[in-house]
């Protein structure tokens, strides 16, 4: 099964690269931009039919390795509700 | 609004770290991962209370500024939609 876990730093943690972001959005033309957050988004393959089991096995490990509990939130998603299409655009 | 843009190297490009992410995990003993990928998400604050609007500039903005279409893949999503819940874990 297929697992994303997405990644945010928490409210209130600087972000530089999202501030660096909206910076670049603003020259670019895009004034509307208010606040830009840059995050990690990890799809994890696991070898398992057991969406429960493959759904606690990314929650383990986002708490372990994916990410930093200290100054991060993270989501674990099974693929139907948070997989991007793969189209290329 | 807010207005989520997951990007995600295309399949077939060399994801260096995804799979030094996938050793690490082995080595933790989730010897049931078989391949990860690494991504990025950004959450984009627009101002406006126009849902096309805002979904039509982050598409924009993911294809000029956020992501490489040479070697990613990106989607945009609406806040309902694709949002971290933001509670702390």
């Amino acid at each position: 099964m297929t697992v994303f876990v997405k990644v945010m730093l928490k409210p209130g943690v600087l972000d530089p690269q999202g501030k660096a972001i909206a910076d670049a959005l603003h020259r670019l033309g895009y004034g509307s931009v208010s606040d830009v957050r840059a995050g990690k988004l990890f799809r994890v393959e696991v070898d398992t039919d057991d969406p429960k089991a493959a759904k606690e096995a990314g929650e383990q490990m986002a708490g372990k390795l994916l990410a930093n509990p200290v100054i991060e939130d993270y989501e674990v998603l099974l693929e139907a509700a948070g997989a991007p299409t793969g189209a290329a655009r």
